[in-house]
């Protein structure tokens, strides 16, 4: 149990369902002095609002957060830090006409079968809008992140079979290029097709997977702990740990299958008195330790599981009739776009707690 | 840090280096009562033992383990169960002669640096051998799955570009035709295939990557733990936490991608009376929480690092001469075969972990 | 890090400080199926509160709590439940003017060092005001307990050198009587002494310390875990975690010291076909398990530090020169008395992870 | 669960039965780059033998470890450190002959009742052999302390009536005196009487009572994190989870409950340039914080079960029928004097947790 924590130094325990009076985040071990403003936590929440952009949902999640404790003067005392977000505009009612059915590629039929006793509304816990208080707690470890000089990006790198190539080389500028994209996707091209593909989907009342890429720039040598606190095996958990994921890789990930030792080895060189590799197929790890390249790798969304169609399906009860899912409506086309933001947020939590533990690698 | 252990409530650390006097495991927290026996242990080594199939390296690992604590009369006592095999067939001169060189793949270059005092013989810590101790731990998480009447089976999906179709339909098919094969295929056809690849890649001084799938059968509805300890999650955790692994996947994975909601939604039927799915794109699980169905993965691992080959490199030291690590030897051509038994393991006690944690779901 | 929070498997997390907007807890990990009323953790945090009797501070902590997630129905869900109590009648204006000194038996002086950057107003993280967050989660974990017909109470057992004797047998008896008495003592002979000498040193400007005895009946034999989770190391830890706190016993405690092996063991008896002990030296654990008689212990807690009484101090700046910190106002002229709430909180809590732990003992 | 496993950062698990093959422990979470050899760690552990002193058991305990694992040319790697005791000296022939009965004052009664299977061998993993592997570890922790220039020393404070009264300044005065005395009490005159009254208890077949005091010296202020993991707290949960303690404090512990806050309050002063304190009540921390003066504590112990006499007891089965324990042998007179070296080994491991845990506290 204690399943809704994250982290072990910088610990983040994340409460609240999407139809309750709000959600929120309480950070346990964030280091004292760490300078936090509302503004840069309201910055990357507006990232994974949906209403923020056309192809996410209708549904306005205001996302305004109250820091409770653990400030004093703008910055962290080593207190706990608890933020809350109130939830807006919530409509239970499709939830309570359909509350006798199973969903289908939802949770209902597993949490009441695990619980027996089951909310609902909505999604509760097992929601994605969970993901707005990682998303917030996200943005205090991107500032300790910030002090020693690491920076993290995420975007759009596949939707449905459109393969973006962003090509962009500066961390800055595929920050912004993200940014502006109303899809999330820095490569334009890429983005124009997706767009179109999302609007076709909308159109059918359908939905559609895709593919988050992260990139995090900067980190010095040594992070990651071995043997089972490898970064990547962080990373991994970290992402598939959000609703909707089904595969994580790393660097060259699945195509390394493919390869050969002679062309898959990660060749040292000297970098301008630093060492480096020629090539970064690891994606930025050795031995689960961070190794100076940059680290790479990405994670796969299946579609949004809440369609506009009617689906066949069964009761809670399990009797044999056969019954129908109404059409849902207010849900994303593809929930990677809104992704995007969350899975820099927990790549940034990953780093800051291999920061942390880092501190006590040596004597 | 504590980062060489795995499972919350069973609860294995594992220590020991590759050329040390010994490796182990320790498990805390293995319920009394379960029947152990050394000959149960001894047969999941085998399978993962190099010398055992003409495909892996040639080192002799008799892998004989000694059971040191926690157990009495056959049983388990509740107590921690102290597992211990002692090393053999150590050669420590090739690292001797070499130790001052980068090894490109290998974790030397970040183990010096994350750690400053480092253990160059065999990779030490940081190598496979660690692995062992897993498949030994595992294999008393099996003895307990058992009695739930689960079974948990992995076996080579894909060699290079070959990817193999298993077609077996029960487990237990599935897991003789996986141990007859001395590549741990049980597609007949496919490992013909992998066998040539390998003797070729072998008679090249070369290596290649592998994908090996998981299966586990008949778990009850209920296990795994929203938010952060979903079973993919955990499983993800558990399988990149491997050696030379680079991606993992549930269901259908990152093809989840590149479909529609309308297609990729496992709908709800009735089977004798049970809740089942109609597809299992899912891959066994919905909201992180076990569905019924058969719970299936895989994960990726990279071609070996070591190489029969020249390859250039620099010093520990970072002079700018370049300078060449020599063949090594005594290699597996592909390291995805032995890791068969080990993601079974690891698999095994991702499972029994959630197992005992859903005791603590309900009043 | 991570420090604040309690408990392996039904674990509270809480967050706030005293001049802060609010104080909380989250509790990851509660089964599903409690029914939980605001009325009943209301009732529990009334014997906390501050102003409920003439001998605790006259400071109004009207201690409203807020559920914010985690409870569908009245029902807990096994989703994490945030507890929210926002804070009123605050004034930081004397902490204002002495925020330069060290606060002789305070915590200012050890947190500025440790932190470097400090919340001064009225204690902040370090003001008991934390356990009122305790109480709240105390108050869910005691319905958990009722379910399997446990009990517990805590009462002063001494104030100075009065000494207390309950000699009321039963739980009831004991708890009604504890309420009653507003300084939570049951022995109405010694509670008419405590509150002279609290008239006294009240009217002196001065505080006196004090000891809580708690008692819980009714506990299964079989909880606590070898070897470091012993139910009474799990009770020290839980209770010398409380402000102010400076021992804890089990049983007979310090006295075992002077007692001889042939006078201190309890030997064993059957009452009612059970098994017994006729005395309880031990205290209700034998080698940290519950052996089935009623667990008593003890904590002992230092006079209140702040005192209406000049003291001479430093300045937190270390110069040479000699300060005086000014008398403090609206302090609890014994600590104790409101701890009695929060020890039997502190109690519930260790009692049940103790008792959802035991659920994985055994295959 | 778990439970066998102490510290967070610096992370023991012990394992191993008295009359299994061999005890031993493993250290998670050991920073790199720390010297150990074998010699210092028997140093410690020749403290806690038996047989090394008239007044402790006859019982051989040649406790000589071996380092498994974890120590590359003299220095630790980072990598888990394993240490094993290899158990010599066992005759499990009188335990075979009273297994059908319930021992006064152990833990055979609780143990089958909640584990059902049992190993009742010389008390199994309830024996107190278990703290050889904590000496061990301490042994370890020391090294590190040693480093920060942290000394931590424990002594018998107290044997029954007899109270002894250290005076000694120095900590190498204080160590040194208690390992001269056969009894482990620096105070001369109080170790006569005490030896005295240990040959009258083992004449009698008795046993007896004991209180601990530790003193650790040169701590930087800082240590201990708020609010659950106060240093007193930890210590407090680290002495309780030895064998047969009772009780626990700090500074002036349960005589706190006898004083004003006017006489209790350490006053602060500044000595040499540095802030201390008058008086040390409070036992070195404050708010659960070190302050920079010593830490000061003692823990009680029950007199030792196992006595030379014959108790009336019943059966494990709960028949009726009143039974009689027969005499037993081999025991100590008083548990104490050997925990001494136990104690030290505890306090070294809760401060090494918390001088790692420290590192974390700023950004």
């Amino acid at each position: 149990m204690a399943s809704n924590r994250f982290g072990c130094l910088f610990c983040v325990t994340t409460w609240g369902e999407s139809h309750g009076k709000a959600i929120g985040a309480v950070i346990d071990g964030c280091p004292a002095g760490v300078e936090i403003s509302l503004a840069e936590i309201h910055q990357e929440l507006a990232l994974r609002s949906p209403g923020n952009s056309p192809f996410t949902s209708p549904r306005k999640e205001s996302d305004q957060v109250e820091i409770l404790s653990g400030l004093f003067e703008g910055k962290t005392t080593g207190a706990p830090i608890c933020l809350l977000i109130a939830n807006h505009d919530i409509n239970s009612k499709p939830y309570e006409e359909t509350k006798h059915l199973l969903r289908p590629g939802h949770a209902n039929y597993t949490y009441i079968e695990k619980y027996a006793h089951y909310d609902y509304r909505g999604g509760a816990r097992a929601s994605a809008r969970e993901t707005a208080a990682r998303v917030a707690a996200g943005a205090i470890a991107k500032k300790i992140l910030a002090s020693y000089g690491i920076e993290v990006v995420a975007y759009i790198k596949q939707i449905g079979k459109i393969v973006a190539d962003p090509l962009l080389k500066e961390m800055k500028e595929l920050k912004q290029a993200t940014c502006a994209s109303p899809v999330r996707c820095p490569d334009r091209a890429a983005a124009q097709k997706i767009e179109q593909l999302l609007n076709q989907v909308k159109a059918e009342g359908d939905s559609v997977g895709g593919v988050v890429e992260f990139l995090a720039s900067n980190l010095p040598v040594g992070l990651g702990d071995p043997v089972y606190e490898k970064l990547e095996a962080r990373l991994a958990y970290a992402l598939m740990s959000l609703p909707a994921t089904k595969g994580f890789e790393m660097g060259n990930g699945f195509a390394a299958a493919q390869q050969y030792g002679s062309t898959n080895n990660d060749l040292f060189i000297l970098e301008k008195q630093k060492v480096k590799t020629k090539t970064n197929f690891a994606g930025g790890t050795l031995g689960g330790i961070s190794n100076g390249m940059p680290l790479i790798g990405r994670t796969a969304f299946k579609p949004t599981s809440t369609i506009e169609k009617m689906q066949p399906t069964l009761s809670l009860h399990h009797e044999k009739e056969q019954l129908t899912l109404p059409a849902g409506s207010r849900h994303d086309p593809c929930v990677a776009i809104r992704a995007v933001a969350v899975v820099e947020a927990m790549v940034a939590l990953v780093i800051v707690d291999a920061l942390l533990m880092n501190r006590c690698a040596k004597l």
